[in-house]
């Protein structure tokens, strides 16, 4: 295992409502030193809910999103607010995007977006035993929700409207565990 | 289908060299405006490279990834160059980060980082019939690789040092996609 480089300098570059932009200067441990840029996460990161309907369907979100200039299908998500807990955060979205709460919530893999420029983590929250409850989110309009079968994952991955990396890794480790799941039974 | 928001304005608010942040005004079709940040790339995208060494071992590297101050496990990736074709640049990173070449090579998905809030793309190629051959990149010190067996991928994911969400989503698509390639022969 290599000896992590030596940070010499961390300063703040720009920072606008969203975005904080850090430069760092790192020394490695063979003496080479660079400048790298990194955007810092102002929260404490974000949820991603994988919620189950029953054992094989999926709830998807249909969205607008603003940096692919389209409609999008993805899982629900969300930042976590001050002081929430990961699964209070994780029911919270799935209240207001999808319109359900989960009486079983797991935490089963924290991601990060970018790892190199990025200081951003998503923790990824499989949601079961749903039951009916909307509350009042910060959406524009209304989100689409879209059952899925997870045996239908392929045809869901050939999709143009269906991007996003942490979505598809989510679904996918899902489906690993609700199998292994099954097999224990 | 919704009709997309109206794009009202869309202006540049910072710039660093790496990072480049827009505002955007919207206008949805229910009448609600709403204002959005995101970040554009400036880049013809990225390529994550999926190198099989065999049919089940796959070529990691371990690199210092700045945004999580930490050594990570991922796969080689990189930007594309300007008018340089998507599996060029794959071959391209795989030479500088890996010390191989690959005689076939697969585009098999293009991944959004985060399509609300980023223009940023990613396409996905599956490397194969590897051959040794280094090129000079640009890292500040030499990338170790680790060899991973694809049938071990859940040990792989319960490791605190591989958090990358492309790379588990990659892995996944490319394990269905060697399975499938193998039932059809």
């Amino acid at each position: 295992m290599s000896t992590k480089p030596q940070i010499l300098s961390i300063e703040s570059i720009a920072r606008t409502r969203l975005f904080h932009v850090e430069r760092m200067g790192l020394r490695f441990s063979n003496g080479v030193e660079v400048e790298y840029e990194r955007l810092r996460s102002g929260s404490a990161g974000a949820v991603l809910v994988v919620p189950m309907q029953d054992a094989d369907t999926v709830l998807l979100i249909r969205e607008y999103q603003a940096g692919r200039e389209a409609y999008e299908l993805a899982l629900p998500k969300g930042r976590i607010e001050k002081d929430e807990a990961v699964l209070d955060a994780a029911n919270r979205e799935l209240m207001e995007e999808v319109g359900f709460g989960a009486r079983r919530l797991q935490h089963f893999k924290s991601v990060s977006l970018a790892p190199g420029s990025m200081t951003h983590m998503t923790h990824m929250v499989l949601a079961q035993d749903l039951y009916p409850q909307r509350c009042e989110g910060d959406e524009p309009e209304p989100l689409e929700v879209v059952p899925w079968s997870l045996s239908q994952l392929d045809q869901l991955l050939q999709r143009d409207d269906f991007t996003e990396g942490r979505s598809i890794a989510a679904l996918f480790m899902v489906r690993d565990l609700l199998a292994r799941q099954r097999a224990a039974c």
